[in-house]
């Protein structure tokens, strides 16, 4: 994985328009990986009896998880829903709690859904060109609302560490669903 | 200056083709107010008696120095020569010697000029859609080489802090010029 030297300046390539790269490499995460964490699991059986689905795709470095050093790469999130719930990243806070991430939006529509451990919660709206500020303490997932991939560039400091077993547990406070053919923020009936 | 709440969650415009931001304020640095950062002074007293061309514009959004916010925003670098060195921002370390930065390009041709405390110097060529890392403990600039403008998004952590002083005093090792009308990096004969 890690072909770059940190410690050097380094270049990579992300078009900006697709956020894909002939230098970074690309991991997938697929439904069967995540389907516990959409409300509808049984909707989520159905898709699986016929496929599974590539949910999004990410670019990432292999940054080392040093102080002073930035992680960054894109990630390209697919159309799409199981039941009524828009195609979504699994979300996490990230270990360090007081550590921030910048997303840039290159390309689609959906929204940055976001709560601490207060359980505040903040849903943006996201469309290409704008950046949405993750603020520290936050628990971030893209969620995609329209019919292309919502490709994101993303930055965040590479000792924030990710914790993604709080949200697995626990889930989300909120959910972006389709309610007659427009997304609406709703409770999210499992939340425990 | 400070409109957003780095507490909260916000959105930024920045259009992926110009950099430019509605919504962003916007500085500018014009060449009085680094002509002596140039090797050749009379080259640039004589563009002086007649203009004060802008040579780059940023925009930024007022992040609070704080441990694991990230500062962002971006860079216009307009083209144009002093003699025949290229237009380029001023450079500076980090305060916080161990921090790094990225630079995203979407749009021009030119170099990130890098240098560390030791003397060890790197000239990274860009163009559009690579993204450049600047290692932590390297003091970094941007040059024009290309005839339109050199348009970058950066992120960087938000208490890395700027050190502009060392670069004023002593310069940098290296310079970019215009030789037979392409880019040549060469050594600064002003360096001390
Ligand atoms: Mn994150
Ligand atoms: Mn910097």
């Amino acid at each position: 994985m890690n072909q770059f030297n940190w410690d050097s300046s380094f270049l990579v390539d992300f078009d900006l328009k697709t956020g894909k790269s002939e230098t970074a490499e690309s991991s997938k995460r697929t439904l069967s990986q995540m389907k516990d964490m959409y409300h509808d699991v049984q909707a989520a059986e159905e898709i699986l009896k016929n496929e599974d689905p590539v949910i999004y795709e990410w670019h990432e470095l292999g940054c080392p998880e040093r102080a002073g050093d930035l992680a960054f790469g894109t990630t390209i999130l697919y159309p799409g829903k199981v039941g009524s719930e828009y195609f979504m990243t699994k979300g996490h806070f990230h270990t360090i709690l007081e550590t921030a991430e910048v997303y840039y939006m290159l390309d689609g529509e959906g929204f940055m859904v976001m709560e601490n451990p207060e359980g505040d919660t903040i849903e943006m709206p996201l469309k290409k060109g704008e950046v949405v500020y993750v603020p520290r303490r936050y628990a971030h997932r893209t969620v995609n609302t329209g019919d292309k991939p919502l490709r994101t560039f993303y930055v965040f400091g590479a000792d924030a560490g990710h914790d993604y077993g709080t949200i697995e547990t626990k889930g989300y406070h909120k959910m972006i669903v389709d309610e007659d053919g427009k997304p609406a923020v709703v409770d999210n009936p499992n939340w425990k």
